[in-house]
């Protein structure tokens, strides 16, 4: 067939409402979608009517099964599972085997929100996910939205973050009582892998620059790898800029001028680090896109805000950041023409501030906010 | 003798010059000094001219000498050492038996600014002083400047940074090629002195609440006993709020609210990152003062930007990071009256704008700038 097949995990929270404003969202370009798709192998595609299969629970929480969604002009077809903190009735497990299989088939997904439990000795199902399909590379796009007012009117960066090793090794012991280690682990493949990706990012996207982010001058082992594996890179790509930040100095350039910035890549804790204050400077985790990179091509955008429990199924959660991630995703099928069209719609709708959710100060419900954007398309 | 002995480590590049306008500082003190000392142990040293005896290179770089500054109002008596990243041609070492006995005796001591060379395989002399002095807590008190304008006006925090293990352990290895692994220790001893202190800090200096910054849902054992001893020392602070707070989390927070914090109180790595942050938030850490706290009582000041080579010996570098680590010193020994009087004329200076260094977009050299807060004590 002529439908891209992807793997959508609402996840937790308000991860099924905001999944639901996804679905909403390409149901709607099928409605409005004008000119012809500029990849062949999508064109057949074209004029055919939505078609949207709903479970009978409509937020999806409970239904493992797949739900398939037909629209004709962004054409995919989404395979939902269930996946997240509550343990499946049916199959007593927190992730299935079905669900890791969807994702490797189709090659890309989205993925809602997931709560990983403190301290509870069973490990994330974020990381679990990340480990089992081998998601190398977690690239998050940070600019300034118009109209949205922050301290900062100029960020325009991407960070790109190593998501498989370093300090997330899940390596840990006890040593004596009352001393514990963790290890860090640094490989020259995955730091090359990562490094590749993120040049190959610049090149591709217009960017100039790649700011390789580190503390080798404490972590000279570990992070000297990491660095060594830039420059080996670097080397490969002469029209790109190369340089080479420590992570505390970056993070006070990042607060004071965050224009310094083009495209940064790091190893896996200072990632999340900085992709997390990043997003605080344009206005938070409910406003950035973020995308996994795997191996073998998958791609698994995923809204990497929390599952905000205390406000799930009241209808009020922020879903730009899972809008912005599918949104990714299309950029990842190379379908830019859609990919602007709703992004566009979403800035649009953002900038024009007549429905805002809670979290951007407005009192919009999901729905509404939805609905305007599907007004802006 | 009534005169407080204080160890002072000019360190490279600016170092000097820095050091040079706290030497003027307190010398300026003896000028205009009013009033008595509230201390009794000081009391005596109130009437003796400052007496100054200056080594024959002024900048101190050659000379590991000992410079006795006699100032009475303020009754410090420096004894200057060289560290740095020249080897002392006399000893042929970086770091001397004796700059460490000098602090050991003192107690006290100021240090400017040491390079650390980045992958050279020889260990960072800040480290090394770490290390070698227990200095086990670094605290960073960061306030908005009035009248000078950041992104930020509502600064006011305290980093509390446990300064001897966590990931500046120094333990790394070569597993097998290409995969290399370094070492993060936390220990108990360690985490619940370094949080007693800050429990402690908060409570005599009148804050409400200390949080602890973790990532213990990914290194569950590690942050998690970091964790584990807060809690402890935080039932015994009954008075003082407590909470905890995730290191993403908190650099996000950190960028869009930092008047939502109070003390915080942090493993190694995550205090170098999120006290940078916060330097960056008031202007660099050029402008925030930093005192490391020892076993036995040892303060060791320490203004923490870079040795800024680039302008080192043209009278152009800001000492206010340097004057203000001064100014903790001497809370540290309890002189909180000059301490004020010190801190309000470095304010004032900035507040007023006539006289800026070049870093905060003024023209003003080091010597006018420093002569313009001796104007307002
Ligand atoms: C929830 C947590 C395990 C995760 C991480 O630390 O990677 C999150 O902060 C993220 O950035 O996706
Ligand atoms: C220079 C470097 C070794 C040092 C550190 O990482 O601790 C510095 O960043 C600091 O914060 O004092």
């Amino acid at each position: 067939s002529n439908l891209i097949r992807a793997t959508l995990f609402p996840g937790d929270g308000i991860g099924p409402e905001i999944a639901e404003s996804v679905r909403q969202r390409y149901a709607a370009v099928v409605l409005w979608a004008e000119g012809p798709l500029d990849k062949a192998s999508l064109v057949e595609g074209k004029g055919k009517t939505g078609h949207i299969l709903t479970s009978a629970d409509s937020t999806c929480r409970t239904t493992l099964g797949i739900m398939i969604f037909k629209v004709a002009e962004v054409p995919i077809e989404w395979e939902e599972h269930y996946v997240g903190t509550e343990v499946d009735p049916r199959t007593n497990s927190f992730l299935t085997w079905e669900s890791l299989e969807s994702v490797r088939r189709n090659k890309v997904g989205l993925k809602g929100p997931m709560a990983t439990p403190i301290g509870k000795g069973h490990r994330s199902l974020n990381l679990t996910l990340r480990k089992e399909l081998n998601l190398y590379a977690n690239v998050r796009p940070c600019y300034s939205l118009p109209g949205y007012k922050t301290r900062y009117d100029d960020v325009n960066l991407i960070t790109i973050r190593e998501n498989t090793e370093g300090e997330y090794s899940g390596l840990e012991h006890q040593v004596v009582r009352g001393v514990v280690e963790s290890l860090k682990i640094i490989t020259r493949q995955a730091s090359l892998r990562v490094a590749e990706y993120a040049f190959h990012y610049a090149k591709t996207h217009g960017r100039e620059r790649v700011s390789a982010i580190h503390k080798a001058n404490i972590m000279q082992k570990t992070d000297g790898l990491f660095l060594k594996c830039c420059r080996e890179v670097a080397e490969k790509y002469p029209e790109i800029k190369y340089e080479e930040v420590v992570i505390d100095n970056c993070c006070m350039m990042l607060v004071k001028n965050p224009a310094l910035f083009d495209v940064l890549v790091m190893p896996n804790l200072y990632g999340d680090i900085i992709s997390d204050l990043c997003a605080g400077l344009i206005g938070g985790l409910g406003l950035t896109p973020s995308c996994n990179i795997g191996e073998g091509g998958i791609a698994l955008a995923e809204a990497v805000h929390g599952s905000a429990p205390d406000i799930a199924g009241k209808n009020l959660a922020n879903p730009t950041a899972l809008l912005l991630s599918s949104v990714s995703m299309l950029r990842h099928l190379e379908i830019h023409d859609k990919a602007d069209r709703i992004q566009d719609a979403i800035l649009k709708t953002i900038a024009e501030g007549k429905y805002r959710t809670g979290d951007l100060g407005g009192n919009a419900t999901t729905t509404e906010f939805t609905n305007a954007i599907c007004d802006h398309l």
